[in-house]
């Protein structure tokens, strides 16, 4: 259980099967957001049959709402949610980081009072995996301690020594069978604490290995390269997991650099903004262009929205606000995702990687920086508002 | 075309089958509401496989968003939505009176500001026609003017006769082909006005009769003596349709007093809400007593939600603002309205249509007036949101 199984490899990229208690998961995988236990807009069904194999919930938010207790009650978060495939849970670290109010971290662990209502809390790395076992993810993750990408060598190097040791305890209190846990190196974007990092967690019996606290505000450039190094340091024999990782090119590129598993909140977010992909790059569907539009936004996209609905009907279901576009956004943006990351992993296995590659990211016109602003800006306010994912 | 056949009867009930440009529509039947075009969460698909047979769409609202002419362009609204049932349109005149600003009649037609943006627009019975050719609905109606439910008599007759001259007017501009037009009786809650008014619009050649002006604030008992009064008046063979009713109780008292055709924004409406119907009533899913229920809402349904999801689970969705909480809940509601007109329908054509009314009524307990003052209140906020349907 829990083991990968590398079938071929192409340069650093993998494609391989990950063995998990629901199931082998084809890799490379990008896993949805389901935070509150629901891919947003899409029933469990739907999920499926977009080919995606697993999802990622958080213990933050589960444990606030419904509460840990409820979900171990109504038979863990698979039945509660009604989701037969693989879950993998976040520990709730980064949320403590991002989301919560007041908090107080010391080696025991976090104080924190609720995004919701205020209320206080402690998480410990004990706790958070009792949290995962009851809600009995697949895949759980270690507490670790996430900070801002721009912080002094100084905190990095803190909150870094601090994850170790919170892993270890992890590690000691984890006896779930069947279920994976894995380690989360990080050290911000100083190349010699990351080293250090992997160095230190790989020397544990983890099941797999996560990369953490990039792709959180710092260059592109630095999060490839802190990838890059990290694939030459992680052992072969075990999945690597690129935590909150990304946009199409980005997962291409990350894939190039050894990555086997990603999750981002991504394409379902900024398709219930509104920004589409396609194979020449994110279009906003509510742009003028789109008013008369009579064929779908992606003519060679087989997904249900596509084979249904215009970009005009689109269009006019994203100026009226109207609930169903959120719906086929997310479905539009999920099938292309859950085919790139098909293609991708089809390429390894024939060895044109190379080739689909160069090609995608040549084609694929990345999102221009002040789009992305927009985004984000959209995206603190849904957070304000409750809403995000 | 535009028939309706009558098979069976029950006093006043009537179960038959009404001929449309898509397809024969067993009546009695209910049209769930699209707005803008979109049964609000639902794909056509959706509508579909819950049994329903033709929506509602607003002239309304798809001549200010997206415009007439791109619905025209893109090959009528079927096509538009992708929607392969039967369609219904109201000609504007409700939202004109319930929505729009500044409004100004006179007996030319209405001259209004958009609740979008304010921009000033005509409609006269003329446009109405021509729009709601356009827009290519099987069954469309006159353009009315509505009043308050507790306006003067003086002003209700007013209206009435202005409502005359207009079907008159919309009848004379009405030529496309196996299109059926509607007339409204009008007359507020003056049984004379009423009896007026069926006189004079039954005594032109439409080929059915809507109800109108009720179910707007009168107390129930007004609703149904009028909608029974209308029913002994108008004519026995052709289609009587109830503007904006009902409530599940509403429409089992209203085809007991020969009513063929309902439509109504509350089950989906009330569904986003939490507000879900079961065969003792409606429910609050909101309500802690479903935090840890593990069985589903209505153990005795069969429709997707119930089949697949535990009410703690509907619990949670809405308790977290999750966006597919007011999908299932709408799935739920249509469903639930389905299965009744299915099963009212059932009964009359074999004979047991007042077994089955008294017990429907006897065990399905009427939402009190504070839980529909709440919900009016709800509703108020949404339409200032422009979130309404």
């Amino acid at each position: 259980m829990n083991e990968i199984r590398i079938l071929k490899t192409s340069g650093k990229a993998r494609a391989g099967e990950l063995n998990t208690q629901h199931g082998i998961i084809k890799t490379p995988v990008l896993c949805p957001v389901g935070t509150q236990g629901s891919v947003k807009t899409l029933t469990p069904q739907d999920v499926n049959d977009l080919g995606m194999q697993m999802i990622l919930a958080n213990t933050y938010h589960l444990y606030l709402r419904p509460g840990i207790q409820v979900i171990e009650k109504l038979g863990g978060l698979h039945k509660f949610m009604n989701w037969h495939g693989a879950i993998l849970t976040d520990s709730g670290g980064y949320q403590l980081y991002s989301l919560s109010k007041l908090r107080q971290i010391n080696d025991e662990g976090v104080i924190f009072r609720s995004h919701i209502d205020g209320s206080q809390h402690t998480f410990t790395p004990e706790l958070a995996i009792k949290y995962q076992e009851s809600i009995g993810a697949d895949i759980i993750m270690v507490l670790d301690e996430c900070i801002d990408h721009n912080e002094s060598r100084e905190r990095v190097w803190e909150a870094m020594v601090r994850t170790h040791q919170w892993a270890e305890r992890c590690l000691k209190a984890h006896n779930k069978q069947g279920q994976a846990l894995y380690a989360i190196v990080q050290g911000g974007v100083f190349p010699d604490l990351r080293k250090q990092s992997a160095r230190y967690l790989t020397a544990l019996n983890f099941d797999g290995f996560a990369i953490g606290g990039l792709s959180i505000g710092e260059p592109k450039s630095v999060t490839f390269d802190i990838t890059e190094q990290m694939s030459a340091l992680l052992p072969t024999d075990k999945p690597r997991y690129l935590m909150g990782v990304g946009a199409p090119e980005d997962v291409v590129e990350c894939v190039e650099r050894g990555i086997d598993i990603f999750d981002c909140a991504m394409p379902t977010r900024v398709a219930r903004n509104g920004a589409l992909y396609t194979p020449t790059g994110r279009v906003d569907i509510e742009n003028a262009v789109y008013k008369e539009q009579e064929g779908s936004i992606d003519p060679t996209c087989h997904c249900y929205t596509c084979q249904n609905f215009s970009a005009a009907y689109l269009h006019h279901l994203f100026r009226s606000k109207e609930l169903l576009a959120y719906r086929l956004a997310t479905i539009h943006n999920l099938a292309f995702m859950s085919n790139l990351v098909q293609a991708v992993r089809n390429s390894i296995l024939d060895g044109t990687f190379d080739e689909f590659r160069k090609k995608f990211l040549a084609t694929y016109k990345t999102t221009d920086e002040n789009t992305r602003i927009n985004q984000k800006q959209k995206w603190l306010e849904a957070r304000q508002k409750d809403t995000l994912d």
